[in-house]
């Protein structure tokens, strides 16, 4: 029988004491709101920081230019034509992170802005993520990323939004946006919700901005309540 | 005695065989005429893909967050701040990273385009040497690498330069621009020398292009010969 359960994915990266991290708070309201409404069987959570992906080998990289030059099949197939032990060992290091994405209708991920860009420990998932023919529809041809919904939860120390003037440093949301946006989601599906000034309640030359930062949360908790209780999007159809 | 002798700080972060890496083969040609000039005993090789920098865990965070409260100080007082194991052996494992980088007269970086930015690799070296006050000269009371020397060399499967298409997918140059400019690199002391179309070479669509990589390859190599037989811009001073 077909599986249609909805599938949450969420991905935290923050390396702090969990009690202390913004994201992990928001991302698990929005969890909990979630599982409240669908269960907890569609659910799966990776902590990137306690449980970090492993660091590429040489044998991913040559995996990876091997089904360039050949063209790019569905992940199931790639396991077939692995060369050597080394590359099925990256492979299947590879393979379930790729299927719990595409599986998944909403993918939630808990974002701090570690030095102006993304955590090394969600830039590690993305780079085993990223593979030839990951994304790949076999039945469209296209995305199997079209139709899924992200949330990303930002926490960044300061403000770096369009006007400020360290707009220029985030590379951060616009990088997660470039990454999605190319790998097929829709731009409509792809929502950022950013928690801002986050470390003016521990730094005390920032203490004048302790209002914004409340002000930042409580819309960030707001949005996200509203987001988590949206039906999915579509319902994905699984063998 | 002052220790003056010149240092190379060399660090690579390609994944791949190490055969076939252009970046690798970029800093090593660097780094053997560097060596020619002054000897090896101020070169210090890093591999931050066969060596990987460890995840930073919570008591990294925060010792980071109580120094941020208190003020920061240099370096090497860090480790009297410390109040428990795991902090010990966070600042362990970060101390030697800060201090061979303060030490260095020109830092070296191999840095391939992964997935439109840098390497996890890389990331994981970055988000763990930016620690409050490393790079504080207790002197000046300004940057340690205000004289420092940083050549990136960058590796590209396409163009990414101003005025292309792709131009806004690259969260690489910017990003690391970004990052020692803010750490107080200046930037007459930055450069970028870039081959683009890396993988013309080994991907048959991209065939048409292996002139344009063959001619930005000796473009690179050129300006790494020049680069590498400069004299230091300072002679720095240990204790």
């Amino acid at each position: 029988m077909a599986d249609t359960r909805p599938r949450l994915l969420h991905l935290d990266s923050s390396a702090g004491p969990a009690a202390e991290s913004l994201t992990r708070r928001l991302t698990t309201l929005f969890a909990d709101i979630w599982c409240d409404r669908h269960g907890t069987d569609g659910y799966r959570h990776r902590d990137l920081a306690t449980d970090p992906v492993a660091p590429l080998g040489p044998a991913y990289v040559a995996l990876g230019r091997r089904l360039e030059r050949r063209g790019a099949v569905p992940p199931e197939q790639v396991g077939a034509l692995t060369a050597t032990p080394d590359e099925r060992r990256e492979w299947a290091l590879t393979l379930p992170l790729i299927s719990e994405l595409r599986a998944a209708d909403t993918v939630l991920l808990g974002v701090p802005m570690y030095n102006f860009s993304v955590p090394a420990a969600l830039k590690a998932w993305i780079d085993r993520v990223t593979f030839p023919g990951a994304f790949l529809d076999p039945g469209t041809g296209g995305s199997a990323l079209s139709d899924t919904r992200v949330v990303v939860v930002m926490a960044r120390g300061g403000a770096y939004g369009p006007g400020t003037p360290r707009a220029a440093f985030d590379f951060q949301r616009p990088y997660l946006r470039a990454w999605f946006t190319d790998h097929g989601v829709a731009e409509d599906n792809l929502h950022f919700v950013q928690a801002e000034m986050a470390l003016a309640s521990l730094v005390s030359h920032l203490a004048r901005f302790r209002d914004q930062a409340d002000a930042s949360l409580a819309a960030a908790r707001k949005e996200l309540a509203e987001l988590a209780t949206r039906p999915p999007l579509i319902t994905k159809v699984r063998a």
